[in-house]
């Protein structure tokens, strides 16, 4: 039976994911619903085109997505469903699926039109419940949409090369759970322009010659307990994602603090890399 | 094959609702466990039933909602199992059933009395979920109980029509994830005393004086983008509760605020629309 | 069909846990996933411990628990897989299954050593999934791991007993959601050194002198209303983990506080318990 998963900002208290999961079971008792998110910050695109990317792959082809982020259509926020990398997506054309599709080529994009459209302020709810089962059920996206060529396409920033090739400017783009500093510079891309050279990455008035692999690749395993670094300690690394990403080694928002607060970083702020 | 609900204030982090939902699956391996909402204020009957309230129908008939806020049983807080508006519910005697029920009359309410009852501080998973599986299973709530008609009635604050119907005198009763503020005045009875009339919705030193039926509804796409209305504007809608609701559009508590924190209203506050 | 939980520090928002499910259904359609906690402090052992001791045994026996916090193998903190009390746990060897067992001897503990691992910073992704997967096909431990005898113990404080058995000297264990305050005194240990006696339990400046079986229990309800205890009032009781807990009656860590925050009790805090 398909997937349908739920990626939102409705937040974990209010009725909204328990009216969405109640019509859906009712529409269809044996689909498998799963949260990715729903404490995306309200309206807040990016981080919802984040958090889906670095998770729909791992569901099995086939899957539909519902994205719950501002989905109110106006005649600039069409409702749409998209079927890309073997995945459907339903949502607002508002930015989340022109970055996801950046990389890949969507095989079909449609505009949703389904007869007797609810016009209400919950249309999750009211439209792209009604279109996932649609699509649960063997549907087509044809069947609920008409072509559509606009995808929204979000200026996100990309790295810039500068210095001839000497330096890359990158952006944080996502602050994790343990206050990880996420950049916009990716592996490739990195050692595209590395060239086997030293390097100095610059985050604020921090500076880091080395990029891990793992988080304890900053640990010497070999010193004694008192000389090794250990918690507290600034490295960076090339995340699950592939991503450069700043960690503290075992943060804690709550208590000792992570990247993002010890280093003063936030959603933006520049980190450079000097190639020597 | 039965869907089960939770509705609790037991948060996210503790093993509490771990702990149920491995009992329910002890018993029951195929039913399906549906979270309705687990971050309820401690002890707040108003929040549960709002919640549940604005979810419960959602579900297929015959769904069981487990209500585990001030589930404790005593001689003033009984246990009891309802069957309400085809759904069954599952919950201590505090109010919150008394107001799902307040404007349908209940088919059925029992006292629960279960052989051998564990008398500890953990009642949700020592008897709610013994009485759900038994109704999963196809049991009667004659099994599980006896007649019982004492149900609480909490005196909710309901809107007040005053000056010979020219204004009606309302309260907040929620406050959503966006900082949406909910009032108790629902569009029937707001038609009802309207007639036709322009008005005036006040909060705090705010005039409103106009209801939309979607958050977009505020904005004027024929102007250009500068002279819009737009992120941080007030705007008042019938919600999808059909309640009328205050929003600031595009609101978030984190960052730019919304409708609860501009405005300065709270849970109880008065809202008073004034016919013209 | 088998059952896998999940007990991380990965928190609500990041992708991590929708990966990790959609992973999980992609080798198995048919398993079910269920969230024990995502929002256990980052790292901290004690706090994964207590949660998963506390629910595990809810479930079926058979169920596989994947835990993950602080799951980077190192050559300190390898990648274990143990049968114990007739439960999986996948886990790095940092101390959690070993608070788990310490009362239980395992029936099987393996080093966990896959063909081909992936050496990155999500290994509960990567290596955890899998061996997850292929318990719940039926797959042994011997396929996936090699005998393992050095289960790490971390030496978390017991209650000492002192002045020749007239003194239990206790500590803080845990605060749950509604700020209650959960030692490590269990009530075989209490009942074993009271032998009939009364006894005054200290908490920073407060003396309680009655240890009851639930909340209510504070209540007298034979008084009148205004007579009786209620709402703020401080008690201890044997919880639902048969563990000596302090509890504010009704708290609310948002509002009225709770026994953590009124009595000013953190984890680690020490309890007395003197008998007359």
């Amino acid at each position: 039976m398909a997937i349908i998963t739920l990626t939102t900002d409705f937040g974990q208290k209010d009725h909204f994911v328990g009216a969405i999961k109640g019509t859906i079971y009712r529409e269809l008792a044996e689909v498998k619903i799963v949260d990715i998110s729903h404490t995306i910050r309200p309206f807040n695109i990016q981080e919802c085109a984040y958090i889906l990317k670095n998770s729909y792959k791992a569901f099995p082809e086939g899957t539909i997505h519902i994205v719950g982020v501002d989905a109110e259509p106006t005649v600039e926020n069409q409702h749409i469903a998209v079927l890309v990398d073997g995945h459907y997506f339903i949502s607002a054309n508002n930015g989340v699926i022109g970055l996801i599709a950046a990389e890949i080529q969507p095989e079909k994009v449609v505009e949703i039109n389904i007869p007797n459209p609810i016009h209400g302020s919950f249309p999750v709810l009211d439209v792209f419940v009604q279109v996932a089962c649609h699509i649960a059920r063997g549907g087509t996206l044809d069947v609920v949409g008409k072509p559509f060529t606009e995808l929204k396409d979000l200026k996100e920033f990309a790295p810039r090369i500068t210095e001839n090739g000497n330096s890359i400017v990158g952006s944080v783009i996502y602050i994790d759970n343990y206050g990880n500093v996420i950049t916009n510079i990716q592996r490739s891309l990195f050692e595209a322009y590395r060239n086997g050279r030293s390097f100095t990455l610059n985050a604020r008035n921090r500076k880091i010659t080395e990029i891990h692999h793992k988080y304890s690749d900053l640990i010497n395993f070999e010193l004694d307990k008192n000389q090794r670094k250990g918690p507290g300690d600034l490295l960076a690394l090339f995340n699950s994602s592939d991503y450069i990403e700043l960690a503290i080694y075992k943060s804690d928002l709550n208590t000792v603090g992570g990247a993002s607060t010890l280093l003063g970083l936030d959603y933006r702020d520049t980190i450079i890399i000097n190639f020597n």
